[in-house]
């Protein structure tokens, strides 16, 4: 497994596989990977001749408030974790080989503009941006991302359609603790009675999962997943929502294609724990 | 000569090509093409193995009062000039195979902010995203722009700068009429009358072009620039502007790397005639 710290190195590794006739798959990452990232790189593995990891907490998603300093890394610990699942390369640039006194952004509309994006409103032009990049400069065929995102996951498909990007975009389930809660770095974060709280989220989603059917109120679902939420008392809902899986707009009723995404504050954490959840319906 | 009307077909042809170990040009042009494209399309059959020329009135880099509908068009004069010229594609698709419900965008700040981009304050941005869109389409190894459009060209090169974009941007000279009016598809607009009143523009390069020296204060320059256009009385001046040339901010003295910019309405015409000028400093 090879380490590049520049564009210049990473572009020159990938045009040889190119040249090669090589597939490349990019699982786009912020680093301290935990089974998520790793069930993401399986996946790239499968379906891809070549598999490039990028590990970059990425500063222009992060507002003012945000966890940005306090994002956890651990870069030897992800070199072991890449290496193990088989990656051909890590790129792991400094923010300033990334942006130099950067003008040029990549923003989306309407999608952003919701859920996470009411209390987070440059998160998502942060995510396009770098995201963009990260595919101009490792030209991959397919790229991989976790549906725990989701909002994120929906922009990013929608940016790729928008701009003609030629890449296939892959999203992987959410992968879960054994007692429910879904793997996130910012889970460190936690202390233990936090930890503990946090299981509300999988709890609702549970809940959530009992009494949504095909036609049914919007508002029957949600009511009984803030419920759960709410007897939490470290709990602090930012939303839960249902809403349309392609344009990320609330609807009044359960159909087709929709997502019930959630975002909770868990005690004193800097910055949103986004704990989306697409839920299938009932079969 | 081949001519695609949908991204699939180009991008079909373009993979092809890749595959083949073919180099890629890309002339991105609104139509109505003159000589100042065909020296564009010259330039770039010189560098390339494939030439692509895409023929396509952006519709979201014009305003609500600009010339859009007014805007000429001769597809069939366009396909017998890239003909001759020896392209190998002419891209030719209708807003609804670049726009679907568009959300997705690319801008850039600061250089989209001065000149045009006062009074065209949306103009940047459907240039900087239909310019992506037509690179993730043809993939282009190079692309060519004219100078004519130099705020354009320093936001078209800062942009894939920006964005790590694999393209490596051509700027090419203006081409002239042989009594100095810079070629543009939207000369088409004036009558006689206008036709000789826009001779003021060249005349006030040409008056610049005498003052003109390295160290000399700016504002210099433009009063006897400004005096040439004023002395018409068809002519108003939108802007006359020295600039840095990378970011398009004002300078107060001529010094290395400045371009000398402006814009000037002639007569009564829909929107505006950019006819900038980069201005070498005398050796």
């Amino acid at each position: 497994m090879q380490v590049t710290k520049t564009v210049e190195a990473t572009r020159s590794l990938v045009k040889q596989w190119k040249r090669e006739g090589k597939t490349i798959g990019l699982v786009p990452t912020m680093g301290f990977l935990h089974e998520g990232h790793a069930s993401l790189i399986r996946k790239c593995r499968e379906e891809n001749d070549i598999v490039v990891v990028s590990d970059f907490v990425n500063p222009t998603q992060f507002g003012p408030n945000e966890d940005l300093e306090a994002y956890p890394r651990d870069f030897e610990r992800d070199c072991a974790l890449c290496e193990k699942m088989g990656a051909d390369l890590i790129f792991n640039p400094q923010p300033e080989e990334m942006y130099q006194d950067p003008c040029a952004y990549v923003s989306i509309h309407t999608l952003s503009d919701t859920l996470c994006g009411k209390t987070r409103p440059i998160h998502f032009k942060g995510v396009c941006t770098v995201v963009s990049k990260l595919f101009h400069i490792a030209a991959p065929d397919k790229a991989y991302f976790g549906q725990k995102d989701a909002q994120q996951l929906a922009i990013i498909r929608k940016m790729v359609r928008d701009l003609n990007f030629d890449v296939e975009i892959v999203g992987c389930p959410i992968v879960r603790e054994a007692d429910g809660l879904a793997k996130s770095s910012r889970n460190t974060y936690l202390n233990d009675e936090e930890r503990k709280a946090a299981l509300c989220l999988s709890r609702a989603v549970k809940r959530g999962q009992e009494v949504i059917r095909t036609g049914c109120e919007s508002e029957a679902v949600l009511k009984e997943m803030r419920a759960v939420i709410e007897a939490e008392p470290l709990a602090r809902v930012d939303y839960v929502s249902v809403v349309d899986a392609l344009t990320m707009q609330p609807v009044e009723r359960v159909e087709k294609d929709v997502l019930v995404a959630m975002a909770v504050y868990i005690g004193v954490i800097i910055g949103c724990i986004a704990q989306y959840t697409v839920m299938p319906l009932a079969a």
